[in-house]
């Protein structure tokens, strides 16, 4: 099992905003083979910034790399520029691996 | 749903036994009312380290914290410090509420 997970430093005050971009989201990720599950996580607030997650849940490393190079992920991330002033600085992606 | 997650820096070449630690553990957490599953995640290598996260989902913040003070959690963490020389500072613990 896989877990891949981005990290967004979301600006003091966005955070409903960002919350709604994401909801109204058409991922079409349960269409994606190998895709378990995928949730938004509201993380620790900083002084300017409260940290949110991404976080999708895979059957392996293979089936998360398929993805990023589908048309559907194409799709999922055509407006990801849109909303980049609700950041300090870009997303920080992280991928682990279950032991 | 909660999810709680500890950031390990694990020193390059201590991989195995930590993974070995874990493994090894009894934590008791299938016992613990809220509790939903646990996994020790491999993340990515820097040059000094390997990222390895504990990876908790509860049914919600409070049955975490309940889980937190109760003799099962002390149990758990009792020898701790004993594997403190495998990491490169403390973990960093980070939770994060599924929005």
């Amino acid at each position: 099992m896989f877990i891949a997970m981005n990290r967004f430093q979301v600006v003091k005050g966005r955070e409903a905003e960002f919350e709604e971009v994401w909801k109204s989201r058409d991922s079409h990720l349960d269409q994606v083979e190998g895709f378990i599950e995928f949730h938004l996580l509201r993380g620790p607030e900083a002084d300017d910034y409260t940290l949110f997650c991404s976080h999708s849940v895979w059957a392996s490393k293979q089936a998360f790399e398929a993805w990023t190079r589908s048309e559907q992920f194409r799709k999922a991330h055509a407006n990801a520029g849109q909303t980049s002033d609700m950041y300090l600085g870009p997303p920080q992606f992280e991928a682990f691996q279950v032991v």
